[in-house]
């Protein structure tokens, strides 16, 4: 699909609603992806992201590795996928081929933009010093893609246990709040 | 209302879903709300959270003179009174009584429950070390309630500027993922 570039500005409201997102990772030219929820905005622009990778995953060392990542934001069309790289390892599978995802080369980053994802987000760590105690990694998202063919994305938002909640209706106040 | 104890290890499963939070803090009798959805968990059992609390906030001041905060979830049927407690600041109003909100005494901490909320998280700060830096503070969820009442939680999901997305449709699929 033909994505369009996203203001930097305006990313925060892809990720404070809190969808499932798939991050990728690449080192000597194998990709990886892993599906994870626990992601936070941590300032509005640049934006910047908090994302806790467990050490127990194989995207956790190329992250240390290479220092770069794009997070993905699937909809509800690609959730057997989403559920599947995250039931996976990608330490003994290529997870693209696995579930008949399309990597598409990213502008800024090392790591692919996974396009069937209507928002790609290039990141890179800027602070790695809440790694060693909580696995936490700061991220700033240094080019955003998004399908501008797409206007109310279903997004994915994990209940725990393999129990999804899909974004549902939209509503609008009157808010101070940016 | 009346809530029952919810069991610690099942935390996660309210906040990964990225709703709109209410955090209320409590200094010298004087309580406060605060509307959010910069938050993260950072690990299960015992339930961690990080929470960016900007110190333009009222609450920043209390929440680091005091330690201690509730996470409230409120749901759509008070939308209202959300993005009010998100336009205004406690320096200069109660927001209990401007947004005709009940609190309730909490059970570990000196911060109140908001009663309209489905589900309140008592929580005590347990990291500053990424305040200064990121406004990020670390909570242990120390206890939970939930309105066992509510079966499929209508949160609202903020997509910035007033926009919001309610929680749609519940689906289930087979996941190893916790």
């Amino acid at each position: 699909m033909t994505k369009k570039s996203f203001p930097l500005s305006k990313v925060y409201g892809l990720l404070e609603p809190g969808p499932v997102v798939m991050l990728t990772t690449a080192r000597s030219g194998h990709p990886n992806i892993m599906t994870l929820s626990w992601h936070t905005m941590i300032e509005f622009e640049p934006p910047i992201v908090g994302c806790v990778i467990s050490n127990r995953n194989h995207s956790f060392e190329l992250l240390k590795a290479t220092n770069e990542c794009v997070i993905n934001i699937p909809t509800v069309e690609i959730v057997e996928k989403v559920v599947g790289c995250g039931n996976s390892s990608g330490a003994n599978i290529d997870k693209f081929k696995m579930f008949s995802l399309t990597a598409k080369p990213a502008e800024q980053v090392g790591a692919p933009l996974i396009d069937e994802c209507f928002a790609n987000l290039e990141c890179r760590v800027i602070d790695t010093d809440m790694v060693a105690k909580y696995c936490l990694f700061v991220f700033e998202v240094i080019k955003a893609w998004i399908d501008p063919t797409v206007k109310d994305p279903q997004t994915i938002h994990h209940l725990g246990s393999g129990n999804f909640m899909i974004a549902g209706e939209r509503i609008k106040l009157k808010s101070k709040m940016k």
